[in-house]
């Protein structure tokens, strides 16, 4: 079987930029791989240029892999003439297209955006050698959707979702269909992101919102309802994260949390707090928050002033000077994740 | 009104010890303040003696108030002849009982259990000087379920509940019952938990589980559903939340998080990426995680491997020792909560 070559990989493409693309190009970049990037959009290279000029620092900071630059990189009306070169593929969804093989049209419902889907990714198949894997950073589309166009190598097609932005977040969801090749294609796709630093996991089973994106919206989805419901301000809510479950959840997971509270036994713990949990639940259930328009705009009108009260810029800033330093902290550790 | 009287807080009783009690102790040391704390359980004061011996340096590691001291506390049998110097109150629920009035049965079921605090909370009524808060621990059982048996001034009864362990942990839910004294007694209890480096937020009404449990249930019941179902292991869910969800978190409240992933605009986020959000939830609650106990011994076998695999205490101390730092770190930054 072709994908067992064990060619390392030393170049990428990126299809599509935006800010998940341009931030792949960062890492891709930072950690000394030779970037090929394609985006038909108007000022897609300057934008990425702008864009990968302003991240720098930070990589620096964080420390650059040897042969890193950032001008090591080829943006690219089409990828034809490189695919001799290119090891390993990154399709971004929306904005993007290559020229060479895809309609201009803007394509927002989903028949048409699955057409698109196809036809991209029927040509990397066509085109990219046979070991070569193609992934997808969807958060939306699972790849059976569309590997069906692949009449090549669909085994080496797979889904990498990064959490925004990837440059800086090292989760990335592994997510195969049922006929990627979990033999060699999965593995290398892990060891690929874990060689840039990332965190992958790997998704069993394609299931709508994947992993992350639906423990988070568990969450909102309580959050929204119980601002909603005048139980507690936004404000309050976004404090009673702050300090309690998210200093947890930064550095242990809930099953590593629940085996410390049942004193190392998970069981135990679930028996006996599983139950209130349980109830809790039930009694979300009753509230659940409807997201309709007039919803939306009622949670927003009692929202708005704790926002407007807000410099979310410069928030952000201090925000992402002492995230760079907990992942510092993390990674000198040996045993936090 | 008395309880407008601005008396200083300077002594406080803590009724019943065990992890919380003994937590709240060192807090309340480590401030400066004065303590009595009473708890009828067996070897209760040597237990407390040790746990206070063991906190204190990571106490003076965060920095210790003017006139802190780690003796500065006294364990009595009875509180009876102490209530002119007790400034706030802090009940901790079982372990606990005040010997002078209370039943020593141990009592595990509701009523009877319920019958305990009544009967704590009345003595407590009747003793405590008008202006002094009385403050239950309790996750569970909201004051509106006892206060009815406090004749004087249920008014200064509320909810002050903690995030284990309270000494670390910043997080305080003031839950008042709907005859607390919202104009002095609410705010004075919020800041005097803020004197303390604590982050109290306010909850409006009274709902089961409050909010900070209530919001890890949500998460929580989703996780133990997607591993119960083989979509992804115990190990990676908990990468999952420490690489992605919880780095977030433990810096940004999901709304602050909405309005910067929204450009600034709350409504915008949520209209555009509510109705996914939406939908996954309610693909959640089609798998539901039935916490029977078959559920419970399935879920454990899976989970189990990794648990056994981990040295927890190690993790556990590690984790403590990024956590101080994070904590350290975010008292530092201006607009971080």
């Amino acid at each position: 079987m072709t994908t067992t070559t064990k060619k390392d990989i030393k170049t990428v493409a990126i299809i599509g930029t935006g800010v998940i693309g341009a931030s792949w190009a960062a890492l891709f970049l930072a950690r000394g791989l030779k970037v090929f990037v394609t985006d038909p959009a108007p000022n897609a290279e300057k934008n990425l240029d702008t864009y990968l000029h302003a991240q720098w620092p930070t990589l620096t900071q964080i420390g650059l892999s040897e042969g890193a630059s950032l001008t090591n990189y080829t943006f690219v009306d089409s990828l034809d003439n490189h695919f001799d070169e290119i090891d390993f593929i990154q399709e971004v969804p929306f904005p993007f297209a290559n020229a060479a093989v895809i309609l201009l049209t803007v394509i927002k419902n989903g028949p048409e955006r699955l057409e698109f889907k196809r036809t991209l990714f029927a040509y990397l198949d066509e085109k990219a050698r046979p070991e070569v894997i193609i992934a997808s950073s969807s958060s939306g589309i699972p790849s059976s959707e569309y590997v069906s166009a692949c009449r090549h190598h669909p085994e080496r097609v797979l889904v990498g979702h990064p959490f925004n932005p990837p440059h800086l977040i090292p989760l990335v969801e592994v997510v195969p269909h049922t006929a990627t090749d979990r033999e060699t294609v999965v593995p290398r796709a892990m060891e690929f992101y874990r060689s840039l630093g990332k965190k992958p996991v790997l998704i069993q089973k394609e299931i709508p919102g994947f992993i992350a994106n639906r423990l988070q919206a568990a969450l909102l989805m309580e959050a929204y309802s119980l601002v909603s419901r005048g139980v507690i301000s936004a404000a309050d809510l976004d404090t009673t994260v702050t300090s309690s479950l998210g200093l947890r959840w930064a550095l242990n997971g809930p099953y590593a949390l629940n085996a410390m509270a049942g004193g190392g036994s998970f069981q135990h713990m679930l028996e006996h707090l599983g139950p209130a949990a349980k109830s809790w639940h039930d009694d979300m259930q009753k509230h659940t928050f409807s997201m309709s328009p007039e919803a939306i705009q009622d949670l927003t009108r009692t929202v708005e002033p704790m926002v407007q009260a807000t410099d979310l810029e410069a928030l952000q800033k201090e925000r992402d000077d002492v995230l760079l330093k907990l992942m510092d902290m993390k990674s000198k550790s040996s045993l936090l994740e």
